[in-house]
């Protein structure tokens, strides 16, 4: 189950690595279960190279092809994106640290004029600072 | 800048597409700052393998290594992932949506047991589920 979800993710987040593929998605988000050939058409790329781009789409579960007579038309299925946002939710508390850090800094600095609504807030900061894991330091 | 920030947000997406990778970065959330010797020992490839790896997280902007003599430490930086999260999030309500559908396919179906709590819950969920926009339905 572990490595059917891993070779998941590995799926999702290699469909996603790619501008036109983006772009793809972003054209279905628009305008949902539309053809190949309109889907294509905004781009400068040829048809075929198109069609691989959505085959990896597909691959990855991200979209969803229908074929009726001669016509194939493509359907966004965002649902895999779940997984690959929660794997990236557990690295959050790294940016957003890295917020709380900034504005410590900015309550500290004695040239940054005071907020009269909380004259405290400085302490907390402080203390909320101290607390953090040793040697975590997202400094970018 | 746009294209600048699409390239970021490729490097990105194309780095966590690989479970060792991402390993590498659970490893360094876990024990931030360990050499690269370290942090190879519990992976069953080569160590020119992980340090290959190591350089696709490097030139995402996931890991900073730095050289102290003839140690290489890893740093993890985790903030090139928040541009793909911003990313994700914006298809966030297509699973989202689908729980809805869900919920109120639940609330509608006789056999479900009513909640006392919420006797017009049913109809509520009825009107916002016919505003939902047209042509969008991500089933699976």
């Amino acid at each position: 189950m572990v490595n059917y979800q891993s070779a998941a993710l590995d799926r999702t987040f290699a469909a996603l690595s790619d501008p036109t593929r983006r772009a793809l998605l972003a054209r279905l988000d628009e305008e949902d279960g539309i053809t190949v050939s309109e889907l294509a058409r905004p781009f400068p790329v040829s048809l075929p190279a198109i069609m691989k781009h959505l085959d990896v789409l597909s691959d990855a579960g991200l979209i969803e092809k229908t074929k009726s007579g001669r016509t194939v038309t493509c359907q966004l299925r965002a649902e895999p994106m779940k997984q690959a946002m929660t794997w990236l939710q557990h690295y959050e508390r790294y940016w957003t640290e890295q917020l709380d850090r900034l504005a410590a800094f900015l309550e500290e600095d004695d040239s940054w004029p005071a907020s009269p609504a909380s004259p405290s807030s400085g302490a907390s900061r402080r203390r909320r600072r101290s607390s953090s894991k040793p040697g975590r330091s997202p400094k970018r």
